[in-house]
């Protein structure tokens, strides 16, 4: 680098330095934060404790590396209603492969897949649904099943709303994880859905990059084909990352133990209890969905994002309790 | 925020941004990358390879979300011979543990342990040091597993030079992490060791975070002792990362395929064959040791990291082959 060349690099990363300065201190100035929020304590909590988190020298004070967030999906971040998008996915792949099994016209669960009966595929229980996860899961590489899922992402709408599934997430969410990476928290996803399932979709929806995409996963085997290096998904679960599964996901994939973590259901129980038993802060919130109007109202006897022990604990041990209805302004993009 | 304080705190802002930029130049004005590699072919491809990754606009470009480094560990990035250092530590653990196991003085392997008899212990073969691993690496939790590695890693001693393993590490590839990094690229541990083994250390030693370091793994489970819930580390094999091993865990941790990755032997070639088989640019390198001098000599022969098969493809594929005695100006930072 010659020295008028480094004076200019100098000049250039100057401007870019004052530039940058000046158009991050605008929104900040401009917006509050959570603005889909009303203001209410659930809002006022979760700001105290972000505040806490960043003013060094305070007795909440956590250093960046540590401020790890960790969100379940299904029902915390978009809707799980009337049953997991996931799950929308699987049916409509069976209905697309059909023609290549013909068998599957007299086989359950496949039979009442295709017969749109979806109580009868309700009573093949976990093993029928298993199934069906691996029939459409695997068989295929890495790279043709990451195709796959974003072109059904492009045209799949929700049953209820007919909007694009992708539009299905909760606008006070996005804000939330938008105002904790803004004061330097890494935000991922924990989830019992498939980790390969979210990825292509997680960075648009959320700004969340696939290596911070915690899920449930199948074993892969690599293998050449002509000369070329596949990952084949193989029709074997490796791991589920739900209930107890979820700290040990955590533990598995970030190896820190989260400060912050987000849920809706018993599903995150024990990893809101794993992030709150960390000696220094922790913050846990549980999303309950009170609003049948404008999404969806239940808790205790559903049969997707069944909310009953954590229900109880979380008020047992000071969980912050989202109370859909009345703590979010707005839920849908879409809304008016 | 009032008026003043915005002005006062764009100013500061701008003074700190000011000071990072100089700050942030001088190094690079005032250092050539890599001072401890030699000035061969090596180091011209690795900096060419780097410079097109970040050359806006050229063919060779590369968004910095997917500039995905992985690096192998056990002679990769630090010292595996005579022995891989976690062999070390199961071997100082089990003489640790012995008097609460007094069954162990008449079983094998682990009275071969327990006599010093290395030929002995190999004799048991994978059978036996599977074995050896989960005695040593099951049985407690979480927590209780990192503090006895940070606590080994403090005193623990090298048999060949008598540094604490912590310092052999080849400084070569310390720099060159930072090279990568300070070139926007996000480096990862992709090794056949365990994952809570080496996470403890990583970050110290090659500024590599928890989150970034991908290996073999072990079940855990969730449990609660007292009202205090752990996880439980269990004498269960999860998952082997290595080998073919090695893309599997890539695409299941990172979910992304990497552009650069480093390697030393054949547990290495299916993740440098998945590399560059990308679309896009990747690179590949494979660390020979040739310096029995400095280091150790061994390739097609050796117990620990044979090199066989990768040592002729990276040939075939054009891969860097890094001769060690040759290309690195200095192995270890104790060396005078």
């Amino acid at each position: 680098m010659n020295r008028s060349f480094a004076i200019d690099a100098i000049l250039g990363s100057l401007i870019t330095a004052i530039v940058l300065v000046l158009t991050g201190l605008a929104p900040v100035l401009a917006q509050e934060p959570l603005p889909s929020w009303n203001d209410t304590q659930a809002k006022a909590r979760i700001i105290k404790f972000v505040q806490e988190t960043v003013a060094e020298g305070g007795e909440g004070y956590v250093a960046p590396d540590d401020r790890i967030a960790v969100f379940d999906n299904d029902g915390t971040l978009w809707s799980e209603q009337p049953y997991y998008i996931q799950l929308g996915f699987v049916l409509d792949r069976v209905k697309a492969l059909a023609p290549l099994h013909p068998e599957w016209k007299a086989k359950e669960p496949f039979k009442s897949v295709l017969d749109g009966d979806l109580k009868e595929v309700a009573k093949s229980g976990e093993k029928g649904l298993v199934e069906l996860v691996m029939a459409t899961h695997g068989g295929m590489t890495t790279d043709q099943f990451g195709a796959i899922v974003s072109q059904w992402f492009e045209t799949a709408t929700h049953p209820k709303t007919g909007k694009p599934y992708t539009s299905m997430t909760y606008v006070p969410m996005r804000e939330l994880l938008d105002y904790l990476r803004a004061n330097g928290f890494t935000t991922y996803i924990v989830s019992g859905g498939g980790v390969e399932f979210m990825r292509p979709i997680a960075e648009k929806l959320y700004g969340i990059p696939p290596q911070q995409v915690v899920g449930s996963t199948i074993q892969t085997e690599y293998a050449i084909v002509g000369d070329v290096p596949v990952l084949r998904r193989l029709p074997k679960i490796d791991f589920i990352d739900d209930g107890p599964g979820k700290p040990a996901g955590i533990n598995k994939f970030i190896g820190r133990r989260p400060i912050f973590v987000a849920g809706n259901s018993d599903g995150d129980y024990e990893m809101a209890r794993w992030t709150t038993a960390a000696k220094g802060p922790g913050f846990a919130m549980i999303v309950h969905h009170t609003d049948e109007g404008r999404e969806y109202s239940y808790d205790r006897q559903s049969p997707f994002g069944k909310l009953d022990k954590a229900l109880d604990e979380a008020k047992r041990r000071n969980w912050l309790l989202v109370d859909m209805k009345n703590d979010w302004k707005k839920i849908f993009s879409f809304e008016n």
